[in-house]
């Protein structure tokens, strides 16, 4: 059977253009990652919550297992400002009735480290040296680019704007990500209004690819290989699937989420800040219409604040209270092993290039 | 040099699957129809504020020019109850500033029919007998569908989620248009809120091809071949663009929103319905901004009470007060006459395909 290569995907070794996108807090396991890279795509480490011995571990771990190239990504949005008591008390209020209604007791305030120390993170990665640095909600300076592709490592950013994609091409990035409006998760915005920044996949990888001359890696509402045929016709190099690898036996989400993305029929998605303080596309549920209104704290202490009711919720197989990360092609998501799914992939995507070659005439 | 030919195209007798998009209220003018269809694109005619009489001379015009197919698009929205007076007078003081800035005196109480007489209007492409009609913001009952059908016309209808392209394929139409979230103008959104049925093309585009057996038109950001080649990849069978010709000197849209449109590099578009009282894509400009919290009227009254300060704004060239229809891609906007835009369009197409189709080893 034929296979699909790109100069990109060749140039990392892969057996088709796709990353397994890193989707921090849950859905990406050691496991997943292992399992997309045996399977010849890129998988990738989420590591933004990730304290950097841990991520070191998970690293060494995933070589032990195997040689094939693996990416790791960051989340490098600017730390936030001691929080201000009263914003605090108010969000921890939005959250109190939640807690009750799961006996987790009373929300406590949010601490500061809010996350792990991104300087030592970065450090971490250097040390990992992975074939693939991606990071997501802003970009790097020159400097820390060329100190990652001194080491060997492709440095790639999320553009959800053309300006972005320009501003990671002038600071050296080797690729950029263009995360259209339809992907699930964490928007990458961080030089245009979230909100103003939702331009579809289509549109947005298009105009990436004739605004800059780097390689694009298309994402958002890819969920099959009709749609990894699209992102290399619109003149992508590879394509970003996350959606896709949640139902996963091999991923961490919830039984509950991953059910209800099988089920889902429609696009049932909204952009939501209520779970971690930043815009991140999910299936609407009752915590998102609930919560519109209500006082937050700001990315990502509200992830913090929230944290333990998510926790609790998805054990308890309650979808009410999850963040159910999705992108808008929802409808499209199917519960298959990690290498199954790559197999069809890559299947799906040699049959849509060849109908699409086929109405040449 | 190879030719892009689907069943879907081939049926229509066109050169290529592309469909020049219906753009009432300026943009398609006759000329661009003409053109449009001399080139072996699908040019249609957006009647969807035109008299029945005038709708069936411009139809004439177009035969004694021409024996190509072309296209004939409807807005089949619910027609609006009467107008509150005090409705009336809020949304009429919204936009009393305006008017007087322009010197246009006090805006005028829109009056019944705020639009042509829909039964008139149906019965007028009954009797044109266009190789294609379509509607927008609504279906058709199933009689309907097959009376224009049974006169050997090929009935099409706006899909922007699956359930609406469902309801079409039950209805008895012979193709749906998936008008991705990315589409400039007006939302055909009838059996879901518009705003929370903003799937981008690449996704709701796949979603419909495996929801429905009809033919799918893919609609949405799709702005050169690269796209067209992205939406048979995605298993459509066919491209509908209005950007794209807008700035074309075919075209009846004003100089400055033509300019505008060449001139924007990144996605400026917002969705409003200060314009006309029903979501559509347009440009964000001051009136866009300042109204955004004014009352208004149900559409098309509204459209109706804003007319003449469109008008004047684009004789005076003042983009201000113009609706600014375009969609996500706007930035790979250019201007060309159709008939070179579609002769680069077919050229790109087969190059895209080529493309992905080098991709297969």
């Amino acid at each position: 059977m034929a296979r699909v290569s790109t100069p990109f995907s060749d140039k990392l070794g892969l057996r088709l253009p796709l990353i397994a996108a890193p989707m921090a807090g849950g859905p990406t396991t050691p496991g997943l990652v292992a399992a997309c890279c045996a399977a010849g795509a890129l998988g990738s480490f989420g590591f933004a919550y990730t304290q950097p011995e841990e991520m070191k571990k998970q690293a060494a771990a995933l070589r032990a297992k195997t040689d094939r190239p693996f990416g790791v990504n960051l989340f490098v949005a600017p730390p936030i400002a001691a929080i201000d008591p009263g914003a605090q008390k108010a969000a921890l209020e939005a959250l109190a009735g939640y807690f009750a209604e799961m006996n987790l007791g009373k929300p406590e305030p949010a601490k500061a480290p809010y996350a792990p120390d991104l300087d030592a993170q970065l450090a971490a990665v250097e040390e990992i040296k992975p074939a693939v640095f991606t990071v997501h909600l802003g970009g790097l300076k020159r400097e820390q680019v060329k100190r990652f592709q001194s080491k060997g490592v492709l440095v790639g950013g999320s553009a959800n704007c053309v300006a972005e994609a320009k501003a990671l091409q002038a600071a050296g990035f080797n690729f950029v990500i263009a995360q259209g409006g339809e992907a699930g998760g964490h928007r990458g915005s961080y030089l245009r209004d979230p909100y103003q920044s939702l331009t579809g996949t289509l549109a947005l990888a298009r105009m990436i690819v004739e605004a800059v001359e780097l390689p694009v890696v298309a994402a958002g509402g890819i969920m099959d290989g009709a749609g990894i045929a699209a992102a290399l016709a619109l003149g992508a190099q590879c394509a970003q699937m996350g959606t896709a690898f949640i139902p996963c036996p091999e991923s961490g989400a919830s039984q509950v989420h991953k059910d209800l993305l099988v089920k889902t029929t429609e696009d049932e998605t909204v952009v939501t800040e209520k779970f971690t303080g930043k815009p991140a596309r999910g299936l609407v549920n009752r915590f998102i219409r609930e919560m519109a209104a209500a006082p937050q704290l700001a990315f990502p202490a509200q992830g913090v604040a929230t944290g333990k009711l998510r926790q609790a919720a998805g054990k308890a197989g309650n979808p009410d209270f999850i963040n159910l990360w999705a992108g808008q092609a929802v409808a499209l998501s199917r519960a298959l092993p990690a290498a199954e799914l790559i197999e069809r992939l890559e299947a799906e995507t040699v049959e849509a290039i060849q109908r699409a070659a086929s109405f040449l005439k």
